[in-house]
């Protein structure tokens, strides 16, 4: 037991398509040195302007299936013919070096997650009203009708298991929302639990003489 | 089970005396006007100054006694001879309207509390090293030695009991301590238990039509 490493915290955050979550996360790595975010691997192909290893690590067919069989992967999901996947021992091991990580993925993945790291820490991103996710989705572009149609029935597909997470956030203001979730960071290291072994000693000098 | 109203929190702050608890606690209440303070009862005489009701409840030890027989208390203590505790019957109704509530006890009022109300949040706080807390200690005035070594032995057995409290701050710098605590109270009311009764309706529409 002794001197361990201050082990890092897993957040795991899901929304709907349009709840702005994408923005939310890169406010909170600007404004947290401590936190990180997971790079996933994908077997889609690799769009113009991305970096192998920074947007996605790009993989084939056989090597992610080759890594399914294997348990390298702490969530995946095959989501229209690619996959998608967290990889398992990347996480483990940023954990291990006391880093904060942080997962963006679908309630599914999310749920897989909770199953194989029970301490992780869930948050779901909601918008403020059914009316502003449909003006999000819709406003995204000049996208055919039965595509915003698919969207907005993933959305509340992913809503109904907004429940199953540790914490709500409702993006209405974005500076309130960002500042929602740094508390929720900044709270869970002040936690009886990650305080402890960071202050061994100062406990034990307070606590007097043996 | 129908409306709900949200009910309040009750944070429960302990710390070695010389930690910084009270200014603490004036900058939570400052910073935060859906926090309120227990006003505790006590037996002990009224000093200059103080008001019943404001300062303090206070009550002979007969009608404290005959409080305790009827298990007002959420927690009481006798020291040095006079009573001090907590009404129960205030807390209850001050949560149940959806208020929060702190309470400023010592480790054995929190164990108290806890086996009574377990879905509170205790936080123990410390200065930051065991030097400061003598000098903050002995920086009071003119105390005896005696009266000194009394308060550092308090303080020892105190902070014993740190390691079962929710939240662990270090009171360094105030700022950044009192911004710790506020963290917690805002984290806290991000909670799906929380968010859930709140945010209700929302969830629902979200969730699409049954």
């Amino acid at each position: 037991m002794s001197q361990a490493v201050e082990q890092g915290t897993l957040y795991v955050i899901s929304a709907p398509s349009g709840a702005g979550k994408t923005s939310l996360v890169a406010g909170m790595l600007r404004n947290d040195d401590k936190l990180g975010v997971s790079v996933s691997h994908t077997t889609r192909a690799m769009r113009e302007g991305e970096q192998d290893g920074v947007n996605y690590h790009f993989a084939t067919r056989a090597e992610f299936e080759a890594m399914i069989s294997q348990g390298d992967f702490l969530e995946h999901a095959d989501v229209f013919g690619n996959y998608y996947g967290t990889s398992q021992v990347w996480v483990r091991e940023t954990l291990a070096r006391g880093r904060d990580v942080i997962l963006e993925i679908d309630w599914q993945g999310a749920s897989q997650v909770r199953r194989l790291i029970p301490e992780c820490v869930s948050i779901f991103i909601v918008p403020p009203s059914p009316e502003v996710l449909r003006e999000r989705l819709v406003g995204r572009g000049t996208d055919a009708p039965g595509v915003v149609e698919r969207r907005l029935a993933e959305a509340t597909e992913e809503c109904r298991h907004a429940v199953e997470f540790d914490f709500l956030v409702v993006n209405d203001d974005f500076d309130i929302a960002l500042a929602d979730l740094l508390a929720i960071v900044r709270a869970q290291r002040l936690r009886m639990g990650a305080q402890q072994p960071r202050h061994r000693r100062l406990l034990a000098e307070l606590s007097g003489p043996a």
